[in-house]
């Protein structure tokens, strides 16, 4: 078959002749028409991931249909269209993944090909409303968003959220989920275009958080935050400890701007606040976010489209930050 | 009477004449035996902390007897033993103080003193088991510890806990407390001595938080800690999430080494770990502190006791850092 292979690292990667997979008895080979890219994929290119091997074919998000079972395999999906949940072997605690835990992409060969292997219990329909694009544009921001925003973020109809750095396939999808809670939601940005994108989607407004001080702005306007989605640590998380309201929660999911800077724990203990880590998603969130995705007939935000043979492409618009929610590839 | 009263910063409180407290309709003036300093006292001397007015007589614990009553108080104390909850006007919200909270010994004057006024609904009867010395030092520490540890902290009997910087007033107390519930604790500090001591008390051991990379022995000791309860900020609390396992909580209520340095943001969503923020506490909280330390028969650790006159000696002592448990002041 054709697959995306990283062969070395601070390069992407190369299309390429690859080994079929062959399905494990408890596993399916799902034929792929489309994929989509996360910044986990880019990451690892750059090197900065742990456990990489090489060579690799990344990708964890993919839509197609299966091809082949495993010989303890009942298939129910009578050649319907499915998608992947790319959080392998979860294990049994709702609360933190087992550590066998791994996401499709790595250590495992992932999405970036014609066909891609992986465990049964991992294979849902795909949502009916959504096109082929917005399906393989959905599971890895569709379920961290999720784990975030609900699980560990409690969202309520009466929080007024914040999201920071929206423009990323999660953050994008942070706010897609949120909306339909009747939820206040605002968003950060470094770009005005991005942020005017959010209110057009249903944000109330935002603030650039590339203006110093921005959080005090933001606590005249609203009052504060009761739930803070961050995924930029660095800066980010301490200005969202000051933009926060008294009592409030910050769901960190990420640290994009790196180790944690200028954060005073004063202000964490005086207004008595929650932070807390989220990643990925047990299969009881993968379940509910398909759930939710289905009954609000959300469909995730694509930001470009390109062939797999235009890979290079895609990881160039990845890295460019540029885009607004997903880059998806199309296989067949 | 007599008071040991702040009148300049980056100076001792020095005693001296001061006018009798006189009580509102909904106060009782609490004549004092014994107070004790906590590090908040000494933060004032300094000039860091918020709101500071001078000159105040600082001091936010007091064990005493009721000796005059607003005219809306009936007396239920009957001439006994009282101690006084710090923490004024909390308000109606469990989950956080109310934004006119505030701690005894600063605006208000405080403990340090013949005498105290005080609401009458922060007045309550001494555990009869404590001597005065014990009783004058348990409330701020007992009711921080306990919101920490209990409310924010969630501590279980299958808890294995950690400590940072055991001696301080409040840790000791925190070890203190968790102590009965029969979950396992371990202490970090900069003095082999205070380990061995706190090991005495019942924990099952310590780390010397100045040896770099501490946490990676603690990891291969124990597995990593359920519950942490740090009051270090600085580097302290990043080696805290490092020292963590998996679903972990972290109880942040203080930050004597300053901003936080270190943190990776990775760290905190991978291992999908708790971080909350807890300071003083509720009525509620001060009520269970007292049920629990009255039950558990516990006796803070009292460090050292100083006359009135020698409020400059006890602050010298506070400041050295050398002390275990509660500094006192003994008034009459």
């Amino acid at each position: 078959m054709k697959a995306a292979v990283l062969t070395q690292l601070h390069a992407f990667p190369v299309v390429q002749a690859w080994p079929d997979p062959v399905p494990a008895e408890s596993e399916v080979v799902v034929r792929l028409s489309h994929a989509a890219l996360n910044r986990r994929d880019y990451w690892i290119t750059r090197g900065l991931y742990p456990g990489i091997r090489l060579p690799v074919v990344l990708g964890s998000d993919g839509v197609g249909v299966v091809e082949k079972t495993g010989s303890a395999v009942a298939d129910p999906w009578h050649n319907g269209r499915v998608l992947i949940n790319p959080g392998l072997f979860w294990g049994d605690d709702p609360r933190v993944q087992s550590r066998r835990f791994e996401v499709l992409g790595l250590p495992r060969d992932g999405t970036f090909a014609e066909r891609v292997v992986a465990p049964a219990e991992n294979i849902y329909p795909a949502p009916a409303h959504l096109s082929d694009e917005e399906a393989a544009a959905l599971p890895l921001a569709g379920v961290t968003a999720y784990r975030a925003l609900f699980t560990r973020g409690e969202l309520q109809p009466h929080d007024r959220v914040l999201i920071t750095g929206i423009g990323g396939g999660v953050a994008t999808m942070v706010l897609q989920l949120a909306l339909p809670s009747g939820a206040e939601i605002w968003v950060t940005s470094s770009s005005e275009e991005k942020i005017a994108r959010a209110v057009e989607m249903g944000a109330r407004g935002g603030f650039l958080y590339t203006e110093k001080g921005w959080y005090k702005q933001a606590l005249k306007h609203t009052g504060g935050f009761s739930l803070i989605i961050d995924s930029g640590g660095g800066r980010s998380l301490a200005d969202a400890v000051e933009a926060a309201d008294f009592a409030g929660r910050i769901v960190i999911f990420g640290g994009t701007q790196g180790p944690v800077e200028g954060l005073l724990p004063a202000r964490i203990f005086w207004k008595q606040l929650d932070l807390r880590g989220s990643t990925m998603g047990s299969p009881a969130d993968f379940e509910a976010m398909l759930a939710w995705v289905t009954q609000h007939r959300i469909r995730p935000v694509v930001d470009s489209v390109f062939s797999l043979d235009e890979v290079e492409k895609a990881f160039d618009r990845i890295a460019g930050k540029a885009h607004m929610g997903k880059i998806v590839l199309s296989i067949s």
